[in-house]
Parts: structure tokens; sequence; C-alpha cells
């Protein structure tokens, strides 16, 4: 552990690993949740649910790899299990005993706190409840375990029988629960709610009170702030707020508001500067596009769009941030779109490396001709070097930056009688005076593509060696005549040290992707020096 | 107007058309405008803010056509503009006198509130920026317009400067503005900050109170519903929380809780019940794909994934979501996936028409097979047909309905010479014991795929006529080495009375849509009633 690590006071309980992989297109592979369990404790999270090892044989081996393969700095792993059977005992139920043998030093067992839950969905009597409560916290302290007792359905069962509610709560305490967690799992409350049943469930029970809130009223954020405001010490996440139906509450702007609103240190600052960059890295594990609109971390997030913002932002930008984006790792943008006009262009400009300020006419000419594009689907917001195409060609006079002119191309796929696949592609191109036929296959119409391509050029730059495809993102523009839409293809390029991106638009997903790559080449070029044909 | 619009005591004002249209990647149409117009005014809100009249051409276009084409039923337009310039007469500012001439009855001014925007952003002095906010009022009013201020960065003004923002509260107040709107322009604020905030200004200067939100803390909800609780009687949202950066307050989590959770009736409940309809019909016009896990109108927003539920939620449905549904026109969901076992198969089969409690070992066959396709990249949750055919195979013991078997194809895209492109597609298939050959050309390969197969399938079954494609999605799954990814398909495919989506994966986009539109025109066959071969 090292020494920035905040004190057991107030915990940052993170629950992607369960909780959160209850998202509709989640599925996590144990490799998937040792990655997201070093990315969280990377970002400082001090208590990280890993999943129900006994009743998952993917969660049991979960336990048994973390345990022997991290070195966690700050977060300590939780097993999470439900309270023992009706009329068993603790020891007896092997539920409850693979929670304890799974070794984690805490636990957190799920009891039922609504008294029609219990008659219905438990099928036992109300005093039973509060017995397995009781007895399973017990039996876990028993074993030298931590225990955190999260109350199922808290919120609701308070409406319907608040005096029950905080029974369970004060049986949970009194049997050794360190903290008791009150959720809202259906998601229905709003943060006026949350914070009067928190305040007085503390007052009346003494516990050490957390809060499990879900996003169902767009106010699980809030909701936690709430109960933190009441006096709740114990805040359950997800990052990105994962989680089932509209998800859990976001791990990422709770940490923030608690730590650059409210001042209170939840995670090393340190951390917290690589919160966007750990943010989409989870994004990637779980294979879901980062949300770009995410608070604090969204590409967007501190994307400025208006003309009208554009031209102040020069004199102070922090007249329009809320934050510094640097404290949490992200940075201001000024987005190329035809609302934006002459000040966006040429504050992107700058940030290219280009001063436009003094040449009108010149910036006039690429915001016509971004508002043209614009119109024909292309979109420079995430294709910047594209962007800086369109910029060289302009201030060239119209004289596009070209290394290889191309005359025609041609792939095909078929499937075989066999049910196999062969994808294969011709181009043939003019470079340094030379015309080049070449033949690329690969495992799809694009990938073949690239390789023609590649093969082509290569004898003639060998600087393209270095170069490789990292992402491809396809947008269908029109989608209401099935396949006769218009077609968006994003490319990110890198070259060890640097990555760009470039667009295309076309009728079909071939073509739009071929101008993509033709960018991404020509971009490539020019990044490693070499200077255009024309 | 019908007798079931809410009276004025409290606005639902959207500002869809004037901020949320600053959100990266929305860029609207004249057309677009009037069509969010119409759908904001079936949904019942009493202000609609159509742009900046004057300013921008397109706005001005959209008042005239608007008010000419458009019977509103509950919304009134309103003309969004600044404050007059400083140093001139507000009859003399052509930017106040077009918001008057815009024809809009009411007309929205946005004043700036923080001291330090005064000074940097407008160069003007204090005193001169008040003026300018009651001369620019004065003159409205005298044109017979209703006044409504947006007080611009006004929690951070007040943070900075509480006396002068309220100033300027008061002297718009003073001057003849109905409402006066609190900005959290920076979108920084937390919901107990704007609450004390509210009940402070609404307390010291007698103004009625609006709340403009944005959410770059996660918490624009929330903050809205703050400062309605601390007296507000005025939100401003727009549709889906489109809006710059983050976004705006969403209008429809807003409306749902004050009233659903509030019980106080701001639209009529016949709208709200079309509140999912119309939220995704917004999201079609802007082009944007709507959120998923949007609360109460997302298509997971009632979906429910973990065997743990499902099995409860058979007991009592209420148990487990916050409201009804379908009081939002939104529909409860069970999710084929394979954390969910059995109990959400069965459940997903009952929806789909076949009762398979009594057959255990089926259901384990189906779990199985989910299963197992999922790790290959298939995802069933949003594509029923395909799901509906496995079930059938299985049902059948293995024995896939099928319609016609294809033998082999191929797809080919040129670009020639003069940048021209063509797409020919050609498939060998049997049906109804005869071999068919069949070529097509689209504006690309899944085009032209889609039309060769059309042309082997029509002859032989002309209930295939009917069917249409309606949309297209494509998923590239593990994006980290390029083009090399594997691609998931979704195609959505109707017959004028209903839709039904399939699913492909392969290594390249046209061989997953082959699979998909494969799926799509089974399905399509059984749908008409047809006996299929086997």
């Amino acid at each position: 552990m090292t020494t920035d690590v905040p004190g057991d006071d107030f915990h940052v309980f993170d629950t992607t690993l369960r909780d959160g992989a209850q998202r509709e297109g989640i599925n996590l592979s144990v490799a998937d949740k040792l990655a997201i369990a070093r990315h969280l404790d990377d970002f400082g999270v001090g208590y990280i649910e890993g999943g129900w090892p006994g009743a998952n044989p993917r969660d049991t081996e979960f336990f048994r790899r973390a345990q022997a393969e991290i070195d966690f700095r700050a977060a300590r792993l939780v097993a999470f299990g439900a309270t023992r059977r009706a009329g068993v005992r603790a020891a007896d139920d092997p539920q409850v005993v693979a929670l304890a043998d799974a070794g984690a030093p805490v636990v957190t067992i799920v009891a039922k706190s609504h008294d029609r839950h219990v008659e219905l969905a438990l099928r036992t009597t109300l005093d039973e409840n509060l017995r397995m409560v009781h007895d399973t916290v017990a039996y876990l302290r028993e074993r030298g375990r931590r225990v955190f007792v999260d109350c199922e359905h808290f919120f609701d069962g308070y409406q319907a029988n608040a005096s029950y509610a905080k029974d369970v709560v004060r049986t949970a305490h009194d049997a050794g629960a360190e903290v008791v967690v009150l959720c809202d799992t259906n998601g229905g409350m709003l943060p006026a709610q949350v914070q009067a049943v928190v305040r007085t469930v503390a007052g009346d029970t003494g516990a050490r009170i957390g809060i499990h809130a879900q996003d169902d009223t767009g106010c699980a954020v809030a909701n936690t702030l709430a109960a933190v405001d009441a006096g709740a010490t114990h805040v359950q996440c997800t990052a990105n707020g994962y989680g089932e139906r509209v998800g859990n509450a976001n791990l990422f702007p709770v940490v923030a508001a608690l730590q650059l609103k409210y001042g209170r240190k939840v995670v090393p600052d340190a951390a917290l500067a690589e919160m966007t960059r750990i943010s989409h890295a989870i994004a990637e594990v779980v294979n879901l596009t980062p949300s770009t609109h995410q608070p604090y971390v969204g590409t967007s997030a501190f994307a400025h769009k208006a003309g009208l913002h554009a031209s102040a932002i020069k004199v102070d930008p922090d007249l329009y941030q809320h934050i510094d984006p640097e404290r949490v790792g992200n940075s201001m943008r000024m987005l190329v779109s035809d609302m934006a006009g002459r000040a966006s262009v040429e504050l992107k400009g700058r940030e290219l490396g280009y001063d436009l300020t003094g040449d009108r006419e010149l910036v006039g000419r690429v915001v016509e001709r971004v508002k043209a594009q614009e119109l024909r689907g292309y979109s420079y917001e995430a294709a910047d070097a594209s962007f800086e195409l369109l910029l060289r060609d302009e201030v060239r006079g119209g004289d596009a930056p070209r290394f290889f002119r191309v005359e025609s191309w041609r792939a095909i796929v078929e499937e075989r009688p066999d049910g196999t696949h062969a994808n294969e592609a011709t181009v043939r191109l003019w470079a340094k005076g030379e015309r080049v036929v070449a033949t690329g296959e690969g495992n799809g119409p694009v990938n073949a593509l690239d390789r023609a391509l590649r093969a082509g050029l290569e004898p003639v730059f060998p600087e393209l060696a270095r170069l490789e495809l990292v992402d491809y993102k396809v947008r269908i523009l029109a989608g209401t005549h099935g396949t006769e839409s218009t077609t968006r293809v994003l490319v990110s390029t890198g070259d060890g040290s640097s990555e760009w991106s470039t667009v295309g638009v076309a009728e079909n997903v071939i073509a739009a992707s071929w101008q993509a790559l033709d960018d991404a080449y020509t971009f490539g070029l020019l990044r490693a020096g070499l200077t255009p044909e024309q």
C-alpha cells in the first residue's frame, strides 16, 4: 500500500464486476474481470466487489486468480453472496461457506429488507429473515471476515414498512456488520427522499450507512451524493454507470464530485488525473463504445461548438468550464462544425499548428468547405487528420497533399460451397511516376484492400510499414431504408507513438473505408516527414 | 387547445431546437426542426424555443414556417435572442427588433449575470449591463411579447458576486419579465447548491424563477428537481438531454418525475404514454441512435437479465420495477443471455408463444446453445427473430426451419478510373428442389447481395415482395487491430405490419450481413405462414 491511499473512514466501493455485469450487452470473462480489477485499483477505489464465488464458477476462478496474480495497491477484494437459506444453520449452507472460503477479506451479503419481498420472493417469515441476517453476519465474522450488508429494495421497503426495514438494519449492525448499505434496487428514488430516509435510518439505528443507487430516474449520482449529505460514508458505484436496466450510480462523476466539489479526498489526485483513460480502458475491456457524452470523461465533456462561446473562450477558458479538464485527464476541444464558424476554425487551426487569424478569406473557405462536406455526411469532429488534410488543401489553394494517385480498385468477397470465405482486392495506382498494380487477400474486403494498398505502396514508401490500423468504426447514416443508406467510416491509425483519425463517406461501406484508408496513409506519410508530390 | 392542457402555473419549456442543437453531431435542417416541434407539441410541452431568428437564416425560416404550417395544440413558440448591445437603444438594435418581428408570442433573452462575464465577454460595465437587461425587456413588452430572461452563468456568478447576480434578476423582474431563469451554464452545480440558491433568490427578489441545468456533473435532472423543490415553476429541458458538452437536463425523466413521482400534472397522461415513441422519433430526426440506457424510455430501461430476478419476476413484476412501464409507453423485456439462465429462456419463450416450462432438457439445450453463440460474438438481446429461429431449431431437435439452401455467393465492389462504383453480387441456391442462380446490382455489396437473393427467391416465394429492410447496424467487435476484427450485423426487416430483427457474426461485414439477411428472409417466410421444406 502506498501512503497516498485515503483512509477507511470513507469507502469508495466498486461493483462493476458484480452488479455492473448485469448490464445488457456485457458478458465478462475471467480475463476481462482481472483486467478491470487492475484498472479499478489504479483508480484507487477502496473495495472491488468481484462476484459471487460458489454460485458462479467463473467468479470462483476470478477470486482465486485475482489473489494470486494481482498485487493490489489500495483495493480490497469483496465477495458477494446472500444470507443463509431459511431453516438451516449458516455453517450448513454451502453458499455461505463458499463466501468465507473464497479468501476475500470482505464479504457483502444481500439481505431482504422489504416485507413483501421476504414473503413473496424468499417465501419465509419476517422473523426468520431477521435471523437469517443475524446468523449469516455472525458466521462470517467468526470466520474472520469483515462484513457489509446490502439491504435490497430498502427504500421501497421503507415506504411499505419502515419499522421492519429499520429492524433489518439494526439486526445487521448488532450482528457485527461494519456497514449497512441502503439499496435503491428498483431505482425509483429522488434525492430529497434518499436524503430524508438516510438521515432518519442513520439516526435511529446507529449503523454506519452506505448507499447503492440505480439510475432509473436519472438521479443515481445525485442520490448517492444526497446520501453522503445525510451521513452515508460508503458509496457503491460502477465504472461508467454500467448496470441492469438504466444502470448504477456512475463511479466517475461520484468520485469527481466528492473530490473536486466536496473537497473530500477519496482517491489519490494522480489517480483522478487518470480517470478519463481508465474509463475508456474499462469500456474497451467490456467491449462497449465509451459514451461520448459521459460527464467529466466523455470526449464531448469539454468540447465547445457554438461560435458564440468559441470567441469568448479565447478570452478566458475558465469562464466556460466547470473544472480544469486536466484534473480528470480530459481536455478542452474545439469542434469543427458549420455552427461554429470562424472562431472555432481558427482555434482548431491553432491546435493543429496553423495560425489562421490573419487570413479571413482562407478561414471563410475552410468554413464553407466543412459545411458542404457535413451536408454530404462527413463529420470532422472525430477525424482530426482528415480535417488537417482539408485545411492543408485550402492553405495550398486547393492542391491537396498527395503521395499517390489511385486509378481504380476492386474487392471480391465470396462464400464457397464449403462455407469458407475468400476476400481478394486489387488496386491500380501511380506513385513516384510509376504505375503499380497490387493484390491483397484478407479476412474481409476492407482488410484485403488495405493489404493490396500496402503491397503496392510499401516498396515505394517503406515508412508505411510502421503504420497500423488501430480502430475501425462504421456508422450507417440514414437508416430508414436498410442497405440503401449512406455509410460513414472512421479509421484510427497509429505509428507507435501517436494516433490519428480519418473519415470516409460513401454509399457503401467498402468505398467509405477506402476513402478513410487513403486519408490515413496520406496523413501517415506527411507525419513521417515526407514531402508530397505536388 | 384541448381542455386536457395543464395550466400556465408551471412551465415545461423545451429548448431542443436551440440549446439542444449545440450537441456534438447534431445539425438540424428547417424540416428537422419542424418535425421535432410537432413531436414536442404531441408530448404536451408548454413552450418550444425554436432558435434565434435574425441571427440565423435557418431559424428565421423555421419561425415563419412553424407559424404557417403547424397547428400547435398546447405549445407556444419562443424566439431566443440576447439583450441589446451596449450603448444603443433596444429599438435601434436589429437583433432585438428581429426577435419581436419573428412573430412568436414569447421571447427569451439571454442576459449576463456573472460580473466577470460582463467585463470580459461583453466588455461593458456592470451598470450598463443592467440597463441592457431593463431596456430589452421593456422594449419587447411594449411590442406585446411575453418575456422570459435567461440569466447565463447565474450560479457561478452568484458564487462570485451574489449581490450583482440578484440585481440582474430584480432588474429583469421589474422591467416586466414574466420568468427569470437561473442557468447553470457550465453545468458544475450539485442539487444542494441549486436548491439553496434558488430558495434565496426567489425569496430576495420576488421574481418567478425558472431553472436551466446542464449535465456536466451528471446531476442535471436532479438539479432541475431541486430547483422545483425550492420554488421554481419553469423548467428548461431538451429531448433526450441533447445539448453542448455532456448535454442539458433531459426533458423525459424531468417530466416523468414531476408527473409520476411528484404527482404534478405537467403534460396530459395520454401524452406521457407516448413518451418512449416520441423520444425515439426525435432521435430518428436528429439521426442519433436512441440511448438504450436512457431512463424511462431506453429499450433497456425495463429489461431484466439476472436469473435471480427473472424467477422472482414471475411472482410479481411490480416488485422489480419502479413504475409500470406502460405509463411511459415502454414495456418490460426479458433478455436472453448466458447470465440469465433457464428462467429467462422460459419467460422469453412464453413471450414468443412457446410454453417451455415442462421441458427442462429443451430449456437446457437452448441455454447452452445461446452461451456458445454469445462466445462467438452473437447477441440475441436485440435479435428476437434469430433467437426464435434458434428456439424453433431446438424444438425440432436440431432441424432448423429452412425454405432455401445457399450453395455459394460472391460480391464484387469496384471503383472505376472515373471514380464511380459498381457493386455486383451473384447467389447460387436451391429452393423447392430447383437450383437458382441470380445476380443483383446495388449501391453497395450488401444491397447487391440482397437484390440477388430476392431476384433468386421471389419467383419461388412471391411473399418476399412485401418485405423491406428497415434498419441495418454494424458493430465491430474487437476493435484493437483495425480491419481484422469480428463484425456483428443487426438487420431489421418489416412486412408493413410488424418488424423483426436478426443477427449475423463473421470475420467480415459482408459475410455477417449475409447471415442476418438469410435469417431475416427465413423468418419473414415463417411469419407469412409458409411451411418450411423440412
